[in-house]
């Protein structure tokens, strides 16, 4: 016997969508429905009427074959069989992640597909793949960030199973999975969970819509959606931590907040994506939080950029302070027109460290990378770093891929709204900017894998392997201990010393040293 | 010399108007604007034109003569001549405030006035009075939350004068001074803030505005301006300590939250008014709270009523865990829709407790207070509790005059959308609701002091006299320790034991022992 349940206050009536019967359901006093389907089976289609209306995908569907708009499919999650029962979890303090989207990383764009290139991961010496959200969005093709069926892995990558295999996959390597999830907003199109109850807020605003109700009228039912999200991808799909996409975001002025309770139902790690360099992340139970600051300063001073962001930035002299203090103090900021920040007194354990990442490299107009020259000195100071480095797919031998802003939005006016504001970003003219609804853009962020063999770029490969295995081989690069970094700005030369290690970093030549 | 400056980002052109002279002011990189005007003395008027506009009030003048719309006046501070060198300044742990309103604490509703029944205050034993907000707002009748000139005691009260010949009194007299200071939002009229600078956001709401931009571009000097203001109420009119309105409304998503750099920066202490229930404000730097909960359990044993928030009390078994813990526990909030609060493990000093408050009253459709015979009861459990005790202002002598809503907005279309949303609110007919406009209204509201020689109101006062000086003779009275204080429910009886002391309360026949 199925028992069919939906938590949906807004409707008066609500009937369950099995093939073509219509059955009544029950509401409980806060507004969750249920019905018993005896015959609902694993695999078999249903959805949700509201009033009467067209069916609806149920909020927590673990599969969606056939898009947001589709109906829902049963799963039953204790049908897989696991062969990770050796995987003994993901140690933050020793991690090296690998940032990947599934659609670009393989050639098929899929779970299988990945897991064709774990090998790779494995030989180059990363501990865990950060993977972009893989929650069912609009379309076949965006970087995961539309997600609205919070619960199913898309169906374009392979779906439920195909996600278990890819995490499967990732243990019997020895590779850990961190999975991105989003929980400050909902994507713009297939969200139908303000017909069911107020997972929406307007007393907020985030850049991508309303905020998430996590503190007003009703929010109890959406924290719980939110947390059993998190404790459903660990427990279901064994993964070992959660990316917790733009935390600030994510806004409760509750007395405990959502963070909070996210924590203490997951145990797994958690990893916040934030800019606000406030520490207060850390007591809500957050593990650790990207390292913005680390990125900025590490590329105004490979780059010379100053636009956007980047104007907050010295170079160098940023740089040696993060190095040695973890983030920058507390000044103002001129890009945010206010003072920002706290200091930071953690481990170097807590901050991710990268020289690039889906953000910094795709909300470029072009989605251009850092050239292998760059990556040379860049990886040398990510891989000896005391935070926990990650890599972006296709970085360790300076990918020529692109990866610009993508999407395929079935809703045309609002695919048109992306492809004008993305050109509108930029201040570029037409045929400046990659069209994210045009499937060219999209197949030209998939990674040639028979680049890293190339001249040029194989020894770039070679580089992040030695420095990889450097890493691995010098418990002193993995101590998070910041007070022990030693560091020294001498005009463009930059020199880190690590128990026995010295980088010499010259970013006038573009010259590194390490030994 | 005197100098004029204004922090003005927003205009292109700033002048000083003073007298009939106009005259141009330079603009430092922070959107300071200034200029020398060697003749401006003390008790000048002057005003700033922006772009060529009509005069506007400077933000942090110190005196507005003419109301919120009219030029500024020069305040020399140091020229007040204070007798108050003796005044050893507020305890909060063995502290009794006394919540009055300037404007109908007197028949003069002014300043002075509200001195000539400082001495009634003293034999009544409160250590400190809470003096409803003074800050300048539109018109002559306020409760005073509608404030605009938020560096100038109100002229209608007296002005800066009239509020240090107050103060002084006070503490003359060996009280001391709380004032309630709104940095949540500004009034709706005469505020040209926004003329001047990013003073406003709408990245939130609050219930009366927008909310005022802690977090957001331009908001270091938005701040500055809140906490320098702090500081000038206690260094320019030696407040003792600030009430802070409305606290949750006081929105800092950054992560240096203003309450800790205002807490930072004031020598006295601070209350929050706030119903969150959430110890973080403790963590900010806030003395204490308001304690609602421990009103509307009292509130809804002595009567009761169970409308509005009152849904969320039971009455005696939450007051009687209010009284052992401080708050209520977390757990859903009918009212609210949601899960409220969170664990108070603090002192009953950081709690100030009262059975009245000028909103328990005035949000009342008719501002009715309780009874003389709910005041027995409650006075006993107040002035024997855990916490600091407030009382209302005539409430200790059961006044019998209400403390309804009342505004004097002189723009009308405001005026009469006051007095429509005051109608709506309560759902009650014309006449029913007093009207906030109605100069009636307000003069209603004035304490009858002849009423507290009469029959039936003569006997209260001396109850609570008596209530004072049993807290002031009994260590254990002010023993801010909840795990000391020893509570039992038997059917309406309420039985409070406090070292010597035991309060019996039956909330059924309204009697009350102390002994």
């Amino acid at each position: 016997m199925t028992e069919l349940r939906v938590w949906a206050p807004r409707p008066g009536r609500v009937e369950a969508v099995v093939g073509d019967r219509r059955l009544a359901m029950t509401r409980d006093d806060r507004g969750w429905w249920s019905v018993d389907v005896p015959d609902l089976v694993p695999g078999a289609d249903y959805g949700f009427s509201l009033d009467g209306g067209p069916p609806r995908p149920d909020p927590r569907a673990g599969h969606l074959p056939h898009g947001v708009h589709g109906p829902s499919r049963m799963v039953d999650h204790d049908a897989f069989v696991w062969t990770d029962d050796e995987w003994s979890g993901v140690d933050l303090s020793s991690a090296v992640l690998y940032e990947l989207h599934i659609g670009t990383f393989s050639e098929a764009g899929t779970f299988d597909g990945a897991i064709g290139h774990l090998d790779h991961l494995v030989e180059l010496g990363v501990t865990a793949v950060e993977v972009l959200p893989v929650a069912e969005f609009a379309g076949d093709r965006n970087w995961g960030y539309d997600g609205v069926g919070l619960y199913a892995p898309h169906h374009a990558y392979g779906g439920p199973d195909g996600f278990k295999r890819f995490v499967d996959a990732c243990h019997v390597r020895g590779l850990g999975v961190v999975l991105d999830v989003v929980y400050n907003h909902f994507g713009p199109e297939g969200c139908y969970l303000g017909e069911l109850g107020p997972y929406h807020t307007d007393f907020f605003s985030t850049p991508w819509g309303a905020a998430v109700n996590f503190d007003r009228v009703g929010s109890d039912e959406v924290r719980r959606f939110a947390v059993e999200n998190a404790v459903h991808w660990l427990r279901d799909h064994h993964v070992d931590g959660l990316r917790l996409d733009a935390v600030p975001n994510i806004v409760d002025l509750s007395a405990v907040h959502v963070l909070e309770e996210l924590a203490e139902a997951t145990p797994g790690f958690l990893i916040g994506e934030s800019d606000a360099n406030d520490p207060r992340y850390f007591d809500l139970g957050l593990d650790a939080t990207w390292n913005d600051d680390f990125h900025h300063a590490l590329h105004v001073a490979l780059t010379g950029e100053r636009h956007g962001y980047y104007v907050d930035y010295e170079g160098l002299p940023d740089l040696a302070h993060v190095l040695t203090n973890g983030w920058l103090p507390r000044r103002h900021s001129p890009f945010r027109g206010r003072t920002h920040g706290r200091e930071f007194t953690g481990s170097g354990h807590q901050l991710v460290a990268y020289a690039q990442n889906h953000d910094q490299v795709g909300n470029r107009a072009r989605g251009d990378r850092l050239s292998p020259s760059h990556l040379r000195v860049a990886a040398a100071l990510v891989l000896t770093s005391p935070f926990v480095p990650m890599l972006f797919m296709g970085e360790e031998w300076g990918a020529s891929t692109p990866f610009p802003y993508f999407t395929s939005h079935g809703d045309l006016a609002l695919g048109h709204a992306v492809t004008e504001g993305r050109r509108r970003e930029f201040e570029l003219g037409d045929g400046q900017v990659p069209d994210p609804q045009d499937p060219a853009t999209y197949a030209q962020a998939k990674l040639d894998w028979s680049e890293r063999h190339r001249p040029g770029h194989a020894e770039l490969l070679e580089w992040y392997r030695s420095l990889l295995a450097l890493r691995r081989a010098t418990p002193e690069l993995r101590d998070g201990r910041l007070d022990l970094v030693e560091v020294e700005v001498r005009g463009d030369v930059l020199t880190v010393r690590r128990g026995p290690v010295t980088v010499v970093a010259d970013f006038g030549s573009l010259d590194v040293q390490v030994g």
